[in-house]
């Protein structure tokens, strides 16, 4: 267990190193910038022009410094003559960032944006178009539902959310059931991570209107249940979160909705913390689920599948994804851990043994959404196929 | 029409003038602070004391000044020797409120807060304990489902956004079919309203677990179609929403839900402007809706009943209700427009005209939430009892 957790933290400085570029750039600014997409209705900035510069504009005409926070590098801002203050970012990679703007040294959320959690705060968000946004747009096609419902929890004593994405036509047809996915986010997110900035409802909408993807149900909750704390997670304990899964989540999906609620009709994945979750819980309970996905979030090497009790008679799928920029990092620095090399490595060893296993590297991406909505997009494609 | 928008403008008005006073008090502080329900997790402040002062606190190292914007009123933060910023409110009415931050002249969200959309902007929200709190609190009953879903929208030429909350035990029998109440949010306010500050679903919830209200389903769209800007009110035009309400989205409902679909067992109600949308919609749709509600936002006065055809036999019950603040002020004011005199009066007259109409005022609160969760909880128990 602690060498996921040891892995876990050269991912998050990998990730980090990957980040401090941008700063030392000059160059000329191209003027197309536009309104972006997760502005606040009504507001033209931030925006974005075609070389992925953020730019972005406040109102403080008593302030002496104003910076833009983004992918861990500061800008700064200029002042006009009546106190608005504009400037931009270096660019970015295609898809979504978590910003923030400093005003006179207080960090705060720009006004102008929309909200989302991540990094351990609510706070604002930014998505820079990218070349293939159409697989995850919102489309005139049949649309499913995103539900919030609360489910008991004795483990925790709480009422507990969960979102629940039902595939269209889920309303028609009233006896046909369906396969789960039970799909987690990341370290410092939430619940709302999948549905808000993953767009899980609008990736999974456009794959079954194009006949990509089997129609399944897709379960997010919260996965820190066991209240990790930055720095902490060298005492990560999974029993808490799978306690709140496997014996109240999953009986209560099973009841609740039309569920098929047997193993082969029942997957997990996550991303980043959330595949070290997947990775974990799945591994003991093969009994429940037959589908692996893992992005961003560690592997399955010939070790893991050795050590597993009936691993190639239960598990149906392995996928294992990654962000291009992060493979580039892995090159860059010598690899210990569960992976053995790497994992592409991992993933080419256990499918010569006869796994059903899948590599994905999302082209230039950190360890960010653009990355995981890839890989949903991906692994949605594979699921639940006989 | 034209009235209509009137008295809105009037209604607008007496609420700002109600928000005036709190800048000249100057007390002692009772010390008794907590963190608040509305504080992002984790965060220890904003703080709430037993007079409904708000303490927030935010670090600003650089910044001269710093204030606490709070019911149309500024307060402001003093710095200690670590550049971090505190201070506190007057008292507050119990309930939920629209708040920001001013640093050096930059309006800001609160980093701490959780974020709601109202007053035209994503933005931070506090939540002021009630003594009444109790019938809008999350507790170990059956729970509902609040369903993000996307409709067809032909005449806008988009998929429209709608949340729409199923009751406990829909997904159990079924069989059954369910009444809709469809429900609007007010002026500057989304889709969001209801289901986030109005908390429509544990109101909901609650009552149901007490046998205090019949299950419906409750759909909430976004009622600004029109694009209406701020001062634009007496362009007001409700042909937009009322053909995306009546002609797409009931539809819609009654083919994708499990809806009674026809008149008797369709309502429609909406605070602030969202009633004079109610109003307006409804009176000219009688074959379509049977119960009105206006939480804030008008009345149905004798002329309305005898200015519309079969009023009396189509419409099942009237209920009107407003802020006890609200009414204070109406009574310091002369009143115009389609009240005739006091809305009080005009349910009272209509009540004797044989119409099933009821009057409710929430005590001691403006033209905020916690009068609108009220009018709710109230309009619920008296909505599709036969």
């Amino acid at each position: 267990m602690k060498r996921h957790i040891i892995s876990f933290v050269i991912l998050l400085l990998a990730f980090s190193s990957s980040l401090c570029f941008a700063q030392t750039e000059q160059q000329t600014v191209k003027e197309d910038f536009k309104p972006i997409t997760t502005n606040q209705p009504g507001k033209e900035y931030p925006m974005v022009n075609s070389e992925g510069r953020i730019r972005t504009r406040i109102s403080a005409p008593e302030a002496d410094t104003v910076l833009l926070d983004i992918s861990a590098v500061k800008y700064n801002l200029t002042k006009d003559e009546n106190g608005v203050w504009t400037g931009e970012s270096g660019p970015q990679d295609e898809g979504f960032h978590y910003y923030q703007i400093w005003v006179d040294g207080a960090a705060v959320p720009d006004p102008n944006s929309l909200y989302y959690y991540g990094a351990m705060r609510w706070g604002s968000g930014i998505e820079i178009p990218a070349h293939d946004q159409d697989f995850y747009s919102l489309k005139n096609v049949p649309h499913g539902q995103t539900r919030e419902i609360y489910f008991p929890s004795k483990s925790t004593n709480t009422s507990r959310r969960a979102f629940v994405y039902t595939p269209p036509g889920y309303e028609k047809d009233l006896n046909k059931k369906y396969p789960v996915l039970y799909l987690q986010h990341g370290y410092g997110e939430n619940e709302y991570g999948w549905p808000n900035q993953g767009k899980a409802n609008l990736i999974m909408d456009n794959l079954i209107a194009e006949g990509k993807a089997k129609p399944f149900i897709i379960v997010m909750t919260y996965g820190m249940t066991n209240d990790v704390k930055m720095g902490g997670l060298r005492n990560f304990d999974i029993k808490q979160f799978q306690t709140v899964l496997v014996d109240e989540l999953i009986p209560y999906i099973d009841t609740n909705f039309r569920a098929l609620a047997d193993q082969p009709h029942r997957a997990m994945a996550g991303l980043s913390m959330g595949g070290f979750e997947t990775k974990m819980v799945t591994l003991k309970n093969l009994g429940t689920f037959s589908s692996i996905g893992l992005f961003s979030g560690g592997s399955i090497s010939s070790d893991d599948v050795k050590n597993t009790q009936d691993f190639k008679e239960k598990v149906k799928l392995v996928f294992v994804s990654y962000g291009g920029r992060e493979i580039e990092n892995m090159k860059n620095r010598p690899r210990s851990g569960p992976f053995g090399g790497d994992p592409k490595e991992d993933i080419d060893a256990i499918s010569k043994e006869g796994i059903n296993a899948h590599f994905y590297v999302s082209p230039k991406t950190a360890h960010e959404w653009q990355s995981w909505r890839r890989s949903l997009h991906e692994f949605a494609q594979l699921l639940f196929k006989d």
